[in-house]
């Protein structure tokens, strides 16, 4: 429902529901919860609203679903595909004031987050009990808890632990008519019912809202090794990866860039990258263990076809300087304009040909930046410089990906920039079974409508 | 619906469907489908339909949603809920013949197998590739890969690689309404849509049924070390899986027994278990690794409060021999009668005292055996002798499970023994979500209506 205005017996509601401090109505201050990261995506919304508790949030959500007034959940607003900002007029709902962060449990290695939690406080939280969440992304002090579960969120060290699937024990949530589920337990096994935690993580708020969640954790590394290495072709890189994998026990992270990108990082920063990130394309990687994954990875290293010293970081600074320049990518590209960012990944064997055959499909002008999580098969594909409409170039390197066998969304989801291209990846009968489970769990279809099913 | 007999036309489309020979009606054969291993649940059906394709499938339960008559699907027929059985007259959907297993994919180490695939066989498919499925139960030459996504299955190693839907990177299902899903691309990162096989694990048959999966592969270990470890009390086994889990990083099961049980067993095959495992409880432990497990394990028992010497396996032969012991369990306890089988997970920090409290809550001459994974919290309680209605027990049973924090479900699911307690462990509000994605994705009702969800 488009709603420049929110219904008053609604305004009403909210306002009982969260207090008239938490009900932001001046367009100047929801401006900034209605415009994405890549500034691609902007949209306006008559209301922010910022619940404290569950309660609220079921309060909320039931007030808008008895007036049919559309909500689009809001974590950090860190996502990349608009599906977290309110582009046809939506009430945005803010969950960022849910910050609860229960004790560590140590014996069983979890712990619960509000979904307000950003994963930097979350890192800080465990840190001190020898536990780390086992996903690490960019945006660590802004994206919340809450959104890495919607959006299923992978990352630096899928590789090594899987994406936010993978780390839940249990949720707490409102679905899409206001009810509240939650399962908390975080038992190890515990077969009663279907799995609503898998559900719900990566649905994009389309089905509900996430206030909370049981998280496994895992043990913080003593000893974590960092090198780069420099690659002459991609199928060299890639190759590394299965060498990698096979010999390096703690592999923790296999992230690829290219010269191109290294350099326009660099340039931004004014530093000296070394020899193997000058490389046509490199590996940053990161092995973690008890003994010495520098050796480890000394050893891997010897089976590696590369073009240039590898980089050794033995110091945390010498590491940060590293990873700067890789974590410094969307950035600096961002500062070229505002970037057609697609996120891809590729079974390995397809992925030389693909990314040789990229340059092809674009048009004379454009700028190709290209980097991501290689030990995943995961590239972000970013786009700059495209005249006029992006979408025949967007339609045609998705298409490619498709025919390697790819996915069109890797780890950043489907939002609403994706949806039109979902087809590409899931049947017609997958894609009515998800409107299905979207009909069953959001009954009036209020929930994040713009975001994963495109319109029927 | 019940169904003494098929109405015509659904046995005609049966027989187009899948061909007069699979289409099994003569009462006795019928039977053997139609009782559970353990004898406790037994039922009758009119016809045993085996379709040799996923195709097949969606014809047969297509067929059955226009009937409106009901199907329970049935793997091997391990289960121990009666939820594979067709306890109400239902048709029986065997998968047995979905035998297709696919080339090893080395490199991704991945495998898709046909419903029907035994775990004995998948194991030896992919063995000669140095790769294992990360799942492994005792029935392993009986039970099948879609049983064991049904179910969620977990057994022996879960302390090490999680239950059987951690293992799914993609699935083939035909969901109630006949609709045929199938992602089984296997990417590692793939965010386009709602996660399916996750919902389809642990399902039990209720939402749709299996055909096919691609699977995770986990490296074969070069090397395994078995010890059996001897305790006075249950606090002291418990301390040691906290010590295991930290000193021991190839650790890959944790069993546990106590004397009665072992001496069951062993009396019954004429064995002479070693001290170790006639200590009041026990721990059968493996451990996996390049290096030397059996070091990891001497290094780790300095640690335990034991009461007898660590009985250790260095030969395969010795290996199999404790193993023996353990894996016995169930079928010893079987000969007692038709066991009263409770499959329930207790956080640790709560399992000495419930194991402590379980005796007063049997009546006079009931035997209790109790074994199972203690690394995941997860006791088999298996209660014989009992007089009468064994349902006032098992409630007793079931609420102290509950009152610490535990589920009432570990890993043999809910089925149909379990379902009238599904309300211990889940909300109104879950149970009501649960019943909204089961009326999606099953609209006409027929899939196995006797597991998870009580009637209404």
């Amino acid at each position: 429902m488009l709603a420049a205005e929110l219904p008053t017996g609604l305004a009403r509601e909210l306002t009982n529901a969260v207090g008239g401090a938490h009900v932001l109505t001046d367009p100047e201050i929801t401006a900034g919860f209605a415009t994405d990261w890549t500034g691609r995506f902007r949209g306006h919304s008559p209301a922010v609203v910022r619940p404290g508790t569950t309660a609220q949030v079921a309060a909320v959500v039931s007030a808008c679903a008895r007036a049919g007034v559309a909500v689009v959940p809001q974590g950090g607003n860190t996502g990349l595909v608009g599906g977290g900002v309110p582009l046809r007029g939506e009430v945005v709902l803010s969950l960022v004031r849910l910050q609860d962060l229960g004790a560590v449990d140590v014996a069983a290695a979890q712990v619960t987050a509000g979904a307000g939690v950003t994963l930097a406080r979350l890192q800080a939280h465990v840190a001190p009990h020898a536990l780390a969440f086992g996903v690490d992304l960019a945006p660590r002090d802004s994206c919340t808890v809450g959104g890495m579960i919607a959006t299923n969120a992978g990352g630096m060290h899928v590789v090594r632990y899987g994406t936010t699937r993978a780390q839940l024990m249990g949720i707490e949530a409102v679905l899409g008519d206001g009810r509240v589920v939650s399962h908390l337990g975080g038992l190890v096994k515990d077969n009663t019912g279907y799995d609503l935690a898998g559900l719900l993580t990566g649905s994009e708020g389309t089905l509900g809202v996430v206030t909370a969640a049981r998280l496994r954790l895992v043990p913080l590394p003593r000893e974590r090794a960092t090198a780069a290495f420099g690659f002459e072709r991609w199928t060299d890189a890639v190759d590394a990866v299965a060498v990698l994998r096979a010999r390096v026990p703690g592999l923790e992270a296999v992230e690829v860039m290219v010269r191109a990108g290294v350099e326009l990082v660099a340039g931004h920063h004014g530093w000296l990258p070394p020899p193997a990130l000058l490389a046509p394309v490199s590996l940053l990687v990161d092995a973690i263990g008890e003994e010495d994954p520098l050796q480890e990875l000394a050893r891997a290293a010897g089976e590696l076809t590369l073009v240039a010293e590898p980089a050794v970081a033995t110091t945390p600074d010498q590491r940060q300087r590293l990873w700067a320049i890789r974590e410094g990518h969307a950035e600096a590209i961002n500062q070229l304009g505002a970037p057609l960012k697609l996120d891809v990944s590729v079974p390995a064997a397809a992925i030389a040909a693909f990314v040789a055959a990229l340059p092809g499909l674009l048009p004379a002008g454009a700028r190709l930046d290209l980097f991501g999580h290689l030990g995943d098969g995961n590239l972000h594909v970013n786009l700059t410089g495209i005249e006029g409409s992006p979408e025949p170039i967007e339609a045609a390197v998705l298409s490619a990906v498709v025919g390697a066998g790819g996915s069109i969304s890797a780890e950043h989801g489907i939002g609403t920039a994706k949806a039109p291209y979902l087809h590409l990846c899931r049947t017609p009968a997958e894609i009515a079974t998800f409107r299905a489970i979207k009909a069953a769990l959001d009954p009036v279809g209020i929930m994040n409508p713009n975001a994963v099913l495109p319109p029927p």
